[in-house]
């Protein structure tokens, strides 16, 4: 991969602008989009909007500013040229996008949710002019609802911002200033790039707790009784509401097969070499390296610009490569995005 | 179940000795040996032995009394009536035996394997006179070797204690009465029992762990990149040594197979619900369960007194409930067991 490190490099698109959009607006009031209005509501204006009344009157009483209704929210977001956030379950999209299309069909707008190739395709078909940009935090607690926001959620998670050949990179880096204003670190990726990595990262580690906590159970209560660490540690995300973990792992239900498929390969191999030899040297290996991996997995990063042409191809090489963007420079006139981009031998 | 409570029941086996045993020799100076001997030398005298020199040298450097071959820690193990404590590997276990049969052939015997069916086995066939009580405290860190030990170790921990219907309650006593005496929870188990219970809570999540670390691996350093809690809290004791997770799992073999089974029919299910109608509601609902079973094991548990008749029963129909014992207690004249059993409805 080549960057273009001079200064005087001249960006075809145009410069990026480092700065805030003007306002968010944020529809949907749970941990996320409570976490968010806490964040950035010294920063810019912000207008946040939830179909429940309780939780619109508790964002209020918070002193938050709050729109009665959905129509004027987004009517208020195309006054204020503002970012709009949909922070709420990926089954509300579909009501929230037909709204988005008739009262402010050019918005910028983004989502939070935890998959992002289904998203990205409701928003081509329900509202095909917004200016979409995929966000992903990867950030959240056991807790749920207006009053589990903190401002510091985001600090030092992974925020994956979506890119595809259309992305518009000045849409993009709308959504990459709020998200390295909370202090996250802004991860471009594709959407079924985003998705896959997801499926192995987060969605499988749910299904393989469930189903830990289900045999540990099976050994009744003496085994329960002797569990430690290990097991606590290992099954904890399945004390997580069914609900929210469906949603989650059903809406990327191919990339989560292909990740299921690979653990039942590598766990039914193990089983089959315990069986017959009575060894489980490759798992061990091969599983204590990987950790070993992922342990290391950001020692080597160095500070790379990025500017010139081909940019949403630089930003999603940094992605693929396990770097991050982490902030925008003004060099003479122009603004170059800096990221940290793994050293190579 | 049937407890005897009243204080004046006549046990048959006579009263429990609920002092500890007159001294402890301790076989094997790594984390579990130096740990015990930092826990009980200001308690009673503790000998200690390892084959390596190093070793012998740095715990003779922290002020403690270590014998410079097996043959004088076992005969001085004679002279002080010790309990003798195996905290070796398993793979020592043959040598150290055939050394105890020859040298103190009718010794009291412990060991801290994390396996009990095959220690059980070994003992009666090489050191068949031994007082063998098989112990297992399920306690450990990611550090290993003599510095690594803390008088801490075992404090709220579950400590399992063997039993069988030849076993004898005196030598039981003088194992539990050590266990208790470094803060452990004493929770009495068959052989059988115990190994099918740590391969469900305590193998299966090595192995799932270096499952789960190798297919986030696949997913490249965009996967590794967007990892957060759930992924590193699954995949934490991937990072143990793998020479240690085979020891481990590869000498409960035949209790392992069963609990991956068990997974990998779960999961299995799982991917094919997934596949077929997109539904993840079984393990969803089904795991949430079960965790939350475990997050309230130990809600309920309420004090007994065991004496009388068939203790042995007594003591492993307390383990098997998910109860233990807590101590022991001078009733007029005689001592009885304290537990803690689950209040059943």
């Amino acid at each position: 991969m080549m960057f273009f490190m001079q200064a005087a490099a001249a960006p075809s698109s145009g410069p990026i602008p480092a700065d805030l959009p003007p306002a968010l607006c944020i529809l949907g009031l749970g941990l996320i989009g409570s976490s968010l209005a806490r964040a950035m509501h010294d920063r810019l204006p912000v207008v946040g909007w939830s179909p429940s009344e309780e939780t619109r009157a508790a964002a209020a009483a918070d002193g938050f500013d709050v729109a009665d209704t959905l129509d004027s929210a987004l009517r208020r977001a195309v006054q204020q040229d503002a970012l709009v956030v949909l922070a709420s379950p990926v089954t509300t999209f579909r009501g929230l996008l037909g709204s988005i299309d008739e009262l402010a069909p050019k918005v910028r707008l983004t989502d939070v949710a935890s998959v992002k190739a289904v998203v990205q395709d409701q928003v081509a078909n329900l509202a095909p002019q917004a200016r979409y940009i995929g966000s992903h935090p990867m950030a959240g607690t056991a807790n749920s609802g207006w009053p589990a926001g903190s401002p510091g959620l985001f600090d030092r998670a992974a925020w994956v911002t979506c890119l595809t050949e259309d992305s518009n990179a000045h849409d993009w880096a709308a959504v990459a200033s709020v998200a390295l204003a909370v202090g996250s670190r802004v991860v471009p990726a594709e959407p079924p790039a985003h998705d896959a990595a997801v499926a192995r990262i987060s969605h499988l580690p749910h299904i393989l707790a469930l189903a830990l906590a289900q045999v540990g159970e099976q050994g009744g209560a003496l085994a329960l009784s002797l569990a430690a660490s290990s097991f606590a540690d290992a099954t904890r995300v399945a004390g997580t509401r069914p609900a929210l973990i469906r949603a989650m792992c059903e809406t990327n239900r191919d990339a989560l097969i292909d990740a299921l498929d690979d653990a039942l390969g590598i766990i039914g191999v193990a089983r089959g070499s315990l069986a017959s030899t009575g060894s489980l040297d490759k798992i061990t290996q091969g599983g204590h390296l990987a950790r070993s991996n992922f342990d290391h997995r950001a020692d080597d990063l160095r500070s790379v610009t990025l500017d010139g042409e081909e940019l949403i191809d630089q930003l999603l090489a940094v992605g693929m490569a396990g770097g991050h963007v982490s902030g925008f420079e003004r060099i003479g006139s122009e603004l170059a995005i800096k990221a940290w981009y793994p050293d190579q031998e």
